[in-house]
């Protein structure tokens, strides 16, 4: 008698690419390119010996030779000369491409300084040309589920209640207004989960991740802490995990503990969770990695380690798993669990980059027929 | 025969506390609170259960006390209440004071939430209101040797050369501008180098450190970069060291290596070493510490870290040294080669951030009745 045939694998999850998810955004962009009087051109500023920042700067470069987008890559520091330093003329270079009316939009490759540093060369871009959404007012806008503005405010530096509440139902910007900028990489992957049916479009706009738990591993300011912020401004109950803390995002109140049985209680602790603030408070959280993961119906990783794995006999069956790192981090029988796994997210990121590009070379031209309006002089 | 004794210590350096220093600032600060009309009002943020932020605050009560400055402590999170998350309620404490006509200055007790979202935090303070001057606005100022700006400028999001090229020498504004915030930490340290003769005023304002070889050890966004930046424009040769770089910052070209003897290359030299650039530039130099200490008339460290030291044997006899760092960043023999070595600058620095608060107080001034005349209706 054989041996007993090893049992074939069973429910095997989706394994995603991120392509037919980049194919819809592409189709978009190209739409609204057919329909551009004047040819959008991106500045792309690589200024460090980086072979990945030199890769990435080459995708950009045929992305948007496919799509018909001007694409000027300015090199300084290193990237031009070996005996120049690392980022060198950066600065300078952003801030020509700010004043230089023929360009559009903006990017620069990252990292060049360090976080702080490269904190500082990102708001020196001009929000009106800021591509990748990495400027203040837009990760402000975004902490308080601020969805428009008017494009002239992008040249203000003002921060208030007056904006902090003026979060406003519904998809179309009221007349005057525009979509604030997002950044590219959570945009994206907020973009991925709504095509594998995380958003749920029967719910109300700004609210189509209501009663879905999410896990954020990360927390940086470029990728992690938006991320979890919009999730959460759109509804969901947010894990966000960092090296040394868990913290739960969520825009419903926390509702009391209640007496068992209470039946008044459950029902008003149903009503404050159909209730909810215009965006997201942060709290922290008492519970393990291991007790949100078991609670999560999706886990979004992006930890810049190559030795960081998320144990695949933690998650819940049937989760939803996306992978923004550069490094794998989950590990190889993450779809023995997972019902959909999206390795990588990049291809729909330049898509979110080129989409910004269209948008603010919209609201350029906005805000240069306002201001022609405000200066001309009355009959 | 008794042992002979041990050669008494000739030569040593003075230690030079930062008491002196701070009493000069405190008469001016008295003097201008006496034609103060409105006392202004600071609002202190303390948002964590940080021992040290705790006392930092106390000891800001007590200098605004002593002064007749308003101080109010305002708690969120877990310095309110242990069950609160570190940090939570900071930023709405922010925007709550941005938005109180009352309130004429806001500084907030970091570290919170690590650099990245502290630095988020510092944007979210309104620059009109930025006693710390942590804003990006002060920042790019300080780096382009921006020294004078228009009040109502601090409400407007604009870099470029309009700003980057406005350096005007003269210490006194000219009409319709004001001094524009510096950081009070590497202010405080300017102060510090000016009260021992490191700034020559016999030298014209704005140039007044040329001749000087200063070496600063750190480079971060908060201390090392902008104090590099201020020595550099105002004329010395600074080595900006930090963990895996060293580079020079000088507003002086650099100029071309030439053949010994030269006498006509020689003159051009100094003409181009007199000539100068409206800002400092970066280079990456090849020199090591133990090179760059050997050329340094005064050496500045802010290293976190209590077992970093710098070598008193690399050390040019009779520098000048100051110590920035909570803990001390140089070796207990430091007085051997030091001619001057000030311990600790905390002092000055809450002096330079009261001096701050008056001045924002008169800019806020300034910007409303501007305000109000713009909005005033013609007769």
């Amino acid at each position: 008698m054989a041996a007993a045939a090893a049992p074939a694998p069973v429910g095997k999850g989706i394994l995603l690419k991120a392509d037919p998810i980049a194919a819809t955004f592409r189709d978009e962009v190209k739409g609204t390119l057919e329909q551009c009087t004047v040819r959008p051109k991106l500045v792309g500023i690589l200024s460090t010996s980086s072979a990945p920042s030199k890769f990435y700067a080459e995708f950009t470069k045929k992305q948007c030779e496919e799509l018909g987008v001007e694409f000027v890559l300015k090199k300084t520091g290193a990237a031009l000369d070996p005996e120049l330093g690392e980022g060198e003329g950066v600065e300078d270079a952003i801030i020509e491409a700010n004043t230089d009316n023929s360009v559009h939009g903006i990017m620069v490759y990252f990292p060049i300084f360090g976080p702080q540093q490269d904190h500082y060369l990102q708001q020196v871009v001009s929000p009106l040309k800021d591509v990748e959404g990495l400027n203040f007012k837009f990760h402000y806008n975004l902490y308080h589920n601020v969805r428009f503005l008017e494009p002239r405010s992008l040249l203000e530096n003002t921060t208030g209640p007056s904006q902090a509440t003026s979060t406003i139902d519904g998809e179309v910007p009221p007349p005057g207004m525009v979509k604030s900028i997002i950044p590219c990489t959570p945009l994206a992957i907020v973009k991925c989960l709504e095509y594998v049916g995380v958003y749920n479009r029967i719910l109300p706009y700004g609210d189509r991740a209501y009663g879905k738990t999410i896990t954020v591993i990360n927390r940086s300011e470029v990728v992690g802490r938006p991320l979890a912020a919009l999730l959460s401004n759109d509804g969901a109950r947010v894990f966000s995990v960092d090296i040394d803390s868990i913290q739960e995002y969520n825009k419903r109140p926390r509702v009391p503990a209640n007496a068992e049985g209470d039946a008044a209680a459950d029902a008003e602790k149903k009503t404050a969770a159909q209730r909810y603030h215009p965006r997201h408070a942060v709290h922290p959280s008492q519970m393990t990695l291991q007790e949100v993961l078991a609670v999560s119906d999706v886990v979004v990783s992006a930890v810049p380690t190559a030795s960081y794995k998320v144990k695949t006999e933690w998650l819940k069956d049937g989760c939803i798993c996306l992978n923004v790192a550069a490094d794998k981090n989950f590990e190889k029988d993450i779809r023995e669990k997972a019902s959909i796994y999206i390795p990588a997210v990049g291809k729909v990121t330049i898509l979110m980059l080129l989409r910004n590009l269209l948008r603010l070379q919209q609201y350029q031209r906005i805000q240069e027929e306002v201001q022609a309006k405000d200066t001309a002089v009355p009959n």
